[in-house]
């Protein structure tokens, strides 16, 4: 059973029950309609990733204002997406064992279903169960571009693949999958651009041996919100998978741009609404949010409403704040705002967003792909 | 919506799909036995804390094995708790904000429980919420005993406290919390004892102060898995908290004994079940649960199936394993068990528990507590 959402549609902002994940509507809707616009012009359409924000009611948003369909990583995802409207799903991802691979036949009788392959063992089981649904299935081959996690190397290894799709009757071979996750967090804009250039020349290297062969490799896909820019002016890129951009974090928000400045090109719209529950002293605040209302994989959560206190240490259900500059504030039963240090396994652990404009609840939308694992 | 579980009843273990959180029931049942024999003839009671498992079913099998009730951390935990057939819950925290203590007094109407404070403003809430209510709640005063988070100084302030409460006609005082949680994980057995005695003097202390000013001071409740022997030994707590003896993790098993050896008093109980899902080279293969399957607050989870390899990296979808001997095994579709490296948060990140016996599935049990933030 889901938990109760911790507001009702209406009510005040310091009404909301803590720990809440709290959206800043006029920050996301200006974020959902930036990406478009920087990416005008470039012949570059938009496909997020769903896996940021877990919401079908997003992702439609996200395909309103534009975006040709959205990404996920699992097929249970990609369920929920097409069973809240979504009409155009890429899992972004190699899907493995023939009970995954009869749901995403089975799904792919319902929508536009793409999904990758780096194995060719996979593929034959793929083909398998496309057969069985008599459906059709669109299939990239995922290429390793310097990310070092799954993909064939690029070249003769993804030609081959490439082929065995191609001479399927039951599947499509749409192109590549050509995501350099690795890239996305360096925190130099130089250096995040020669990581991307590595990856364009490898796909491109790719693209030319199958276009060779005489098969048609309609998509090169992949790109971040750290890195979307360069893929987007490769000439190369047909798509981008920008995920993040919607939320943002304090991750994200550490990148530096080509002046050195972390200035981000997107607003932080995502926090975790919290409570002061105990002020032993005066260096100390102990709030009612911790490694259940946050992850700290890529570093503590920042104290947005109380710039002289830093989180300093999370427990399953409390999160440590030393105060650093002077002590007066957070007294016991204040609510404050955090901004997560990476909001994707952040939103994981939340089954409400609680939606805010003007101070009030606007929406409680359901964080409908929560724990969708498989 | 919760997710449908990953395997029916009845179902071998080889067809769990992945990831899933398992658990290996003969070593739980005897865990579950093991503690409550070890503290016989101590004249302290066990209270398991239910936030390691989150589920009534494993607390009411800790009630059966003789334990006086089980703790929590937050309402909606006591509420699922009470609601699943527990009749005696201590929240082992403090409960901020009138809306939750309203909670708290309604659900006192329904079972017995008790509530930690460690400030005055919030027990005249608590006591308005018990009014309201007409509830009778037990109050335990939280001291800081070296764990730095939450609780008032050991002696005066506590008093105070107690003072209070002991004068209130729907508050009772129940004695004190005093969870020495920053000892739990000191690796060497001696620096632990030393870490406990230190909290048995300062808790005895107050004690004393407490009893001088004529207030009876019937429980010192606290200890976890890593030293509940020193606290059960002390002649001053009447209860302990441990919660992770039922499951263990990576974590726990590297707390040394008064030998220097890391042999565990417990057995690990609890696993994720995850598939090879790329194997894109002989030293790299990728599992298919990531941050969305396992915390890493304490560290990566280890690679129990395949001594030769070692989880480097998680992102949220993707294990990274490196192997560091023979690359032969882990073909893509392999399933494997993975050791969590913190099991209460790991827990938090699933919806049900698959039971394996035997190689089979026996049964299937909501994590009902999952996601209980408020």
């Amino acid at each position: 059973m889901p938990h109760r959402p911790s507001a009702e549609i209406g009510a005040p902002l310091a009404e909301v029950d803590t720990p809440a994940l709290i959206i800043d509507l006029d920050a996301l809707d200006r974020n959902l309609q930036a990406l478009p616009k920087k990416l005008a012009g470039t012949g570059v359409q938009l496909r997020p990733h769903s896996k940021t924000h877990k919401s079908p009611i997003i992702a439609l948003k996200q395909v309103a204002l534009g975006a040709a369909g959205v990404c996920c990583q699992k097929v249970s995802e990609a369920e929920i997406l097409v069973e809240g409207g979504v009409r155009d799903v890429l899992i972004a991802n190699e899907v493995v064992g023939a009970a995954k691979l009869r749901r995403v036949a089975a799904l792919a009788r319902q929508a536009g279903i793409a999904v990758c392959v780096d194995d060719a063992g996979n593929l034959a089981e793929l083909e398998d169960a496309a057969v069985d649904f008599a459906a059709r299935i669109e299939v990239l081959v995922e290429i390793d571009v310097g990310a070092h996690r799954c993909g064939v190397a690029p070249g003769k290894a993804a030609l081959a693949l490439a082929q065995v799709i191609a001479a399927s009757k039951h599947l499509s071979f749409g192109g590549l999958q050509a995501y350099q996750g690795a890239a996305q967090h360096v925190r130099d804009h130089a250096e995040r651009k020669r990581a991307i250039e590595r990856a364009v020349e490898l796909a491109a290297e790719t693209k030319r041996m199958i276009e060779a062969a005489g098969i048609a490799c309609r998509r090169i896909t992949g790109a971040g919100t750290g890195s979307y820019a360069f893929e987007a002016a490769s000439g190369l890129y047909t798509e981008v998978q920008c995920g993040s951009y919607v939320f943002m974090d304090a991750d994200y928000n550490r990148n530096l741009d080509a002046t050195g400045n972390a200035k981000p090109e997107f607003e932080q719209s995502l926090y975790v609404w919290t409570t002061v529950m105990s002020r032993p002293s005066a260096e100390r605040a102990i709030v009612d949010a911790g490694l259940k209302a946050f992850s700290v994989d890529a570093g503590m959560p920042i104290v947005t409403d109380f710039a002289d206190a830093v989180l300093a240490r999370a427990s399953d259900e409390h999160g440590r704040l030393d105060i650093v500059g002077k002590p007066e504030g957070l007294e016991v039963g204040d609510k404050i705002r955090l901004t997560p240090g990476h909001c994707d396994p952040t939103v994981n652990l939340h089954d409400w967003y609680i939606g805010i404009r003007r101070q009030r609840v606007e929406c409680v939308w359901p964080v409908a792909a929560r724990g969708a694992l498989a």
